[in-house]
């Protein structure tokens, strides 16, 4: 027996192979349905998925207290069992949220280009659904409904496929949301979960190519390696959030303490906190004793380099381990630099390509910043806790994307799109002397 | 011994394994210096690469007579021979191609979005560089100029492999494009070429996940296969161009025929081709003898379905096959269809995301045409063989994407760049309470 039969032995088969398949090729039967749908169909349509899970709140209480049972039984505690469970103000805040993607701008059929060529064709460029996407994530059951709202609102069907813990919870959601498919006279496959959450059953998605055009994988970084490893259909990733501030010589020093707070201690365990901080050497021995007494005295944990800790004794040295953590945490490792030059050199090679922030009041400086740094989001003198899809007017977010392919950052209705051409003529043809 | 050490004993391992993993840091750590150069730097870099092109036509000459002298003496004839000869003419091609895209506009830079957030953030959406783009390709010579020409207008570094037939003439075109990046005082790497074509090299570099931001494989659906099948790295290609004139009852007899012998005769051999013709009940009998045998005529051969064949006997009969090809040849399958309904239903089943024509007079037939189907170019009354890059005005274009994802169509240096999000702010933080 070799390594592969074993693993697959020791799974729950309770499904057969091509089980997923199956799933799939049912929920894209349905996408050309979806994709035809006019924005005010797919209005009416999240409406009436919102009203259905108003409508069956107790069902998806209930379900969620077996799931819960379920997870303290295996002694599952704390943020991970928070994150599990719902109580009636969890279940109308996943109805608001619904309704706010209904609400959103419609990106289907936007012209985002419109040229007439010389020999007078119209060409545009028009905003088209992607298909089908594939949805896999962990514990929280509102990801069902948060995922299925905006991959209708744009267009698309929707494979979900949800984390064991939640199965009880996203069975019951999705239960609702095929109610209100099947009132609006729609397939309910458009939205398909996997409920057999067996791991080879990801396995047999991820290799669905001709069915599946992209998948979003959310969650723990060990899940989206996971993902990445195995997939044969396009997929759309962040691994990990390793935020920089770097303080620049001419940095305001208020505003700069402010960032580093804001950034590190407001909400430590989210992918836009900051974990490194880098200061210019010319403004660390006035500014960063002060500054690290202060956000020490916040909660923070200090991780510093040489030249920190002789500006700061209570920080613990830094490793090379710092600069590669996303704490998750509130530490934070702080590092002096010579220069901007330095400063750039180590985000270019630590960097998640996630958020970094500069603090600078010299326009020359953050100019540069903006030039040779390639993250998703670069930000002058305000928190990297404002790279979010909320926060920069993309409504609600599928998710951040560090991959820097279609979509770059945080993932709103758009990125859930294609743009491709709509060539209008009159019978003109490319070579006339053989047409004509 | 099992299947794949069986397939590696058999390859010519002429460089170890890690070559290309060399090759591709090299190219991957000139990615920032490439991508802070300014639009000027660029458009200089590409002039000192045409004409250190130009000034290398020589060398470039006898190169190509090595490889046009091992190809004849391996048997090569014909179309592929054609594919892989230059002469003074082809290389004075590959100099203006390389201006040509001097001249493009350039998408670095460019503001796709703007806004003020109610907070006072000004939150942009700036196009930057993708970073290290791989280009692996088969018998055109010219595809190393044009891919490094187009990848460096955009920002970006570029690892090439080209086939084994062009090899020597590959070595010989890069050895210039190295002096003109020299000259300009840039590292050569940004242009890397993977001279040893053993395939286990194109394995490599295909796992190079970590290095590699994005992977266009050109070449036969045999080549596209392969790199999709075994890619770690983002991949956009396109298999085949199915392409689909669908002649409506309410088509202009005329015109409907010029499309068709221009879709299918002008140029059979490429991939905006047609393959397949629609044909409404209505319109048939009075429009289809004359029309085939015109397309007859003019050297077509003619594969119908039997109500095609009832009226056009000359006609060979046509199989499931037929729909499924991708002929490359003067062949043109064509099938009668009661209505627009199953025109679109055809097109669905068997579409390769290409290129799909509507004939039709009938605003109401051609927006449901264009609503219903999602091909990377949907025609109106033109000929299919409109959907690239020159004619659609992107300027040169590095290939036509069928993944409906990042790019779908023809790809230009916009393709080649990705969005990001800049943020301007004042001190702004996230939560006033925590860091106030």
């Amino acid at each position: 027996m070799n390594a592969s039969t074993a693993t697959v032995s020791t799974l729950t088969q309770s499904k057969p192979t091509g089980y997923v398949r199956q799933l799939a090729e049912a929920a894209r039967a349905t996408s050309h349905a979806i994709a035809s749908l006019d924005s005010a169909q797919r209005v009416a349509l999240l409406q009436a998925m919102a009203d259905a899970v108003a409508a069956g709140s107790d069902d998806i209480l209930k379900a969620n207290a077996t799931d819960m049972q379920r997870a303290a039984d295996a002694g599952t505690t704390g943020a991970m069992l928070d994150r599990l469970k719902l109580d009636a103000d969890r279940v109308a805040g996943i109805v608001t949220a619904i309704r706010e993607v209904a609400d959103l701008p419609d990106p289907v059929g936007q012209v985002t280009r419109s040229d007439v060529r010389p020999n007078g064709l119209q060409v545009d460029k028009v905003r088209i659904p992607l298909g089908l996407i594939a949805m896999i994530y962990e514990a929280r059951p509102n990801v069902t409904a948060d995922a299925a709202a905006l991959c209708l609102r744009a267009g698309n069907a929707v494979l979900l496929r949800g984390g064991s813990e939640a199965r009880d919870s996203n069975i019951a959601i999705a239960a609702c949301l095929h109610r209100a498919l099947r009132d609006q006279g729609l397939p309910a496959e458009a939205v398909s979960l996997v409920e057999d959450t067996a791991r080879e059953h990801v396995l047999e998605l991820l290799q669905l190519s001709d069915l599946i055009d992209l998948a979003i994988p959310r969650g723990g970084e060990k899940l989206i390696r996971f993902v990445a490893e195995h997939a044969r259909v396009p997929v759309i990733k962040h691994y990990k959030g390793v935020c920089h501030l770097y303080v620049d010589r001419a940095a305001d020093p208020v505003l700069a303490l402010k960032l580093a707070i804001d950034g590190k201690l407001s909400r430590p365990g989210v992918c836009n906190a900051l974990e490194t901080m880098l200061v210019h050497a010319d403004i660390a021995e006035q500014w960063l004793p002060g500054a690290l007494a202060e956000l020490s005295a916040r909660g923070a944990e200090i991780r510093g380099c040489d030249r920190t800790r002789a500006l700061f004794a209570d920080a613990v040295p830094a490793t090379e381990d710092d600069y590669d953590a996303e704490y998750l945490a509130p530490i934070l490792a702080v590092r002096v630099v010579d220069d901007i030059d330095e400063a750039i050199a180590h985000i270019q090679r630590y960097t998640s390509d996630h958020t970094e922030v500069i603090a600078s009041t010299d326009t020359a400086a953050s100019d540069r910043f903006i030039r040779e740094i390639r993250s998703s989001a670069v930000v002058v003198n305000a928190s990297s806790r404002f790279n979010d899809g909320g926060a920069l007017g993309l409504g609600a977010e599928i998710g951040i994307s560090t991959t820097r392919l279609h979509a770059y950052g945080p993932m709103g209705l758009e990125s859930l799109t294609i743009e491709r051409y709509v060539v209008r003529g009159e019978g003109q043809v490319r070579h006339p002397d053989v047409a004509g």
